[in-house]
């Protein structure tokens, strides 16, 4: 590109026109004939990138040498590493931290195996664990693609709870062969998240998990998600001044998170006191009319929908207090959500597009929580797993029960003051620093409660 | 403890009869009838410290309120951790590195899942692999109490080769069920590195997965050694004027390691030009008339002692070159050494006590190594598992081969320059900064040469 004056300006101006934005631009070389830019864009997606790269490809005595994508470059090399805590300057350390010295502390462990919970990474480690069936939205794309998802996890563990999570992608999507791999590899961690995994495999391998292992496993599709929709119904429902119990809530969606969260939403009390819980999925309204149900679906059909009604969602829709969604696109609109409870409020959580518009929603609901980042309340996994396991960990817990599911989903609606809630904020910021302690907290007191205090829920 | 000023003398010249030393003394209370101190000794065993412990016990006015292992102090809480490249501080942040953006990564591996090892983790990652059944010189403690060993091991593959290793302690000493969660954990992993597994089990387990892997399978407990015995006695020969392949060479243990040193002297030209190679176990020489020989024995068989001698270890010593021990303590005297030729070379390996006495052995031969840290010429495989996986890491290697074995073993001699190397300086030391680039890049070069001149050793 010739060194002219005006080329600054012509560039800027053409991205504009595109619909984005220069956020940074340097000169990387100058010679006299020619300048070499350095330019920074924010588009919204890879089309608008390509529409700007052509657009410059086609301004006269412009070159476009490269384009990078600053999300891959964030990836280049991976997102985590490993990292020694112990200095190893001389052949004292070395002996100290390995042979011959580190024999001592095996035995010890040899002799005491609960003490590897105080002599090794076992005391702060978490494993990722994902066969890479049901990544995000992007389906079964394998162990190999899903590594930057469970990467990324353990960055999360790492930045949220200061826990050493590792990811494990497993090369099979066999029940028994998943089930039999982690029980292997189990003596090295201290908990198991299990992530990405396609329903309704994911309930067989967490409950048998769970019986095999004396370390929490933990789905967080499921119960993440589950303790984060409860705390921001729970203070929803203080916003509009409803009850849990006695509230009318359809659902759609019986996968991981979908089941998960009306079996917590039954162990809060949802339905008990003149309210109902009517779950629903592609078929419809669950109900014993229902002949396609599987293990999962019965056991929703038997606990949920007291008065055996049938039809659709929009059928079970008309006249509820709150519909979660964790279902599909666009499978309701404004004129659906008009058809609820005064007061309705609405969680459209499938990811990235929500079952109902949220501009359309908020027309007629009183609060409306979404999974996305650019709507406010959102529904993020990010305010349950890290706290959880942060609680696990240190209070060395051996499995994790219902009451800690509930007590973290308590805590985390608790973090919020009184005066801080309204209808478009039910739920802390991630980055708001109560968080954490506040779940840990709450699941270590249960962890370490007298066994018969336990069951309270 | 009475705040006298004598008691501090009193105290050192207590432990200092004891024969250890006091390294630091701090006063952590001080009050009008007493203080409080901190002491740190340096002692030789555990015994050491009961007696010092007693003694101070023991002393008038005087209370030990507790005694502390400063290698378990380092223990606590593990060595290693799990820390993120990407900063995480604001939702933009979260976006790029989790979802949504982590997705457009995730689809790019999906269609070209060899850019897994450009993207994730897998570009540095080496899982560090061990049953419990061999750990150090303890034998079958199991794969709790072998964590400590795998972490130290990953700790030191962040010191010496900046490589993300993570511990896999698996709860199986199945051949078959090793085999298989290794295969189904290595999606996320860029090399193997075989730990501590009893032999011959190891043999099997390596030889397989490196048919199923596409990754490097590494046995360190077996090609560690052998390739910093290799570059050691190439060291060790040129000081004394002596040619590999014309000396005669007795090694003692037919292990892991033992095998391996035999299959790479071999492999490097032992025994070709005149010499000769004789391996012996406890049942003594290997020859056609041993009749308790497994699988491995009948290829150790086949492949050395060219004149089927049979005998004891002493027998096969008499006129020998060069012993290698990797087998078991206090086998031979310092007589035993006298029979060998003039200029003879001692690798007594078996740790924590070698095969001879070292001080017995130098009086009868021209160079002496063990596996000591408190003798010179340590034979230690930190030398080797750093640069071989460097070079692994780095060249995207999908096997390992002998060639890059023989690279290494020569790389690593090479690093002393002529002047450097003595009888008492054959290997250099393990914080030597040109050891590992320059393992790394000689087994690159092997890995990145076109086939037709790989197979060149």
């Amino acid at each position: 590109m010739p060194a002219s004056s005006q080329i600054v300006g012509e560039i800027t101006t053409a991205v504009g026109k595109l619909g984005a934005v220069v956020t940074a631009l340097d000169v990387a070389e100058s010679h006299a004939d020619r300048l070499v830019l350095d330019m920074t864009c924010l588009c919204a997606d890879a089309e608008q990138v390509q529409s700007i790269t052509e657009t410059l490809r086609s301004m006269p005595d412009f070159v476009v040498r490269r384009v990078s994508d600053r999300v891959f470059l964030l990836h280049l090399g991976g997102k985590i590493e490993v990292a020694s805590k112990v200095a190893l300057r001389t052949r004292d350390d070395l002996s100290m931290a390995y042979t011959p010295g580190v024999a001592r502390v095996c035995l010890a462990i040899a002799d005491r195996p609960d003490d590897a919970r105080r002599l090794t990474v076992k005391r702060n480690s978490v494993a990722v664990v994902s066969d890479g069936s049901a990544v995000l939205g992007l389906g079964n794309i394998g162990p190999t693609a899903a590594i930057p998802v469970m990467e990324g996890k353990a960055a999360l563990f790492k930045r949220f709870a200061d826990i050493d999570a590792w990811p494990i992608c497993l090369d099979t999507q066999d029940v028994d062969e998943i089930v039999r791999t982690v029980t292997l590899l189990a003596p090295v961690f201290g908990g198991i998240n299990l992530e990405d995994i396609a329903a309704p495999r994911c309930f067989e391998i967490e409950r048998r998990l769970r019986e095999l292992l004396d370390i929490p496993v933990f789905h967080d599709d499921q119960h993440g998600t589950a303790i984060v929709v409860l705390a921001a119904l729970t203070n929803a429902l203080r916003v509009v001044g409803k009850s849990l119990d006695s509230v009318r809530i359809v659902t759609s969606g019986t996968g991981a998170a979908g089941t998960a969260i009306l079996r917590l939403l039954l162990r809060a009390g949802a339905g008990r006191a003149g309210g109902s819980v009517i779950a629903s999925d592609i078929g419809g309204i669950i109900s014993p009319a229902r002949g396609d149900l599987d293990d999962n679906g019965r056991w929703i059909c038997k606990h949920t929908n007291p008065d055996k009604v049938s039809g659709t969602l929009r059928d079970a829709l008309a006249g509820a207090d709150v519909f979660i969604g964790v279902s599909a696109p666009a499978i309701l609109t404004g004129a659906d959500v008009a058809t609820m409870a005064d007061d309705a409020i609405v969680f459209a959580l499938a990811n990235p597009d929500p079952e109902v518009d949220p501009a359309d929603a908020r027309t007629y609901a009183a609060i409306v929580a979404t999974g996305r980042s650019d709507e406010p309340n959102q529904i993020n996994n990010v305010l349950a797993f890290p706290g959880v396991f942060r609680g696990l960990l240190d209070s060395r817990a051996h499995d994790i029960t219902e009451d800690m599911l509930l007590a973290a989903a308590y805590a985390l609606a608790a973090v919020l003051r009184e005066d801080e809630i309204n209808p478009l904020y039910i739920v802390p910021s991630v980055f708001d620093e109560r968080v954490m302690p506040a779940v840990a907290e709450a699941v270590s007191a249960v962890a370490q409660a007298p066994a018969g205090q336990r069951h309270r829920g």
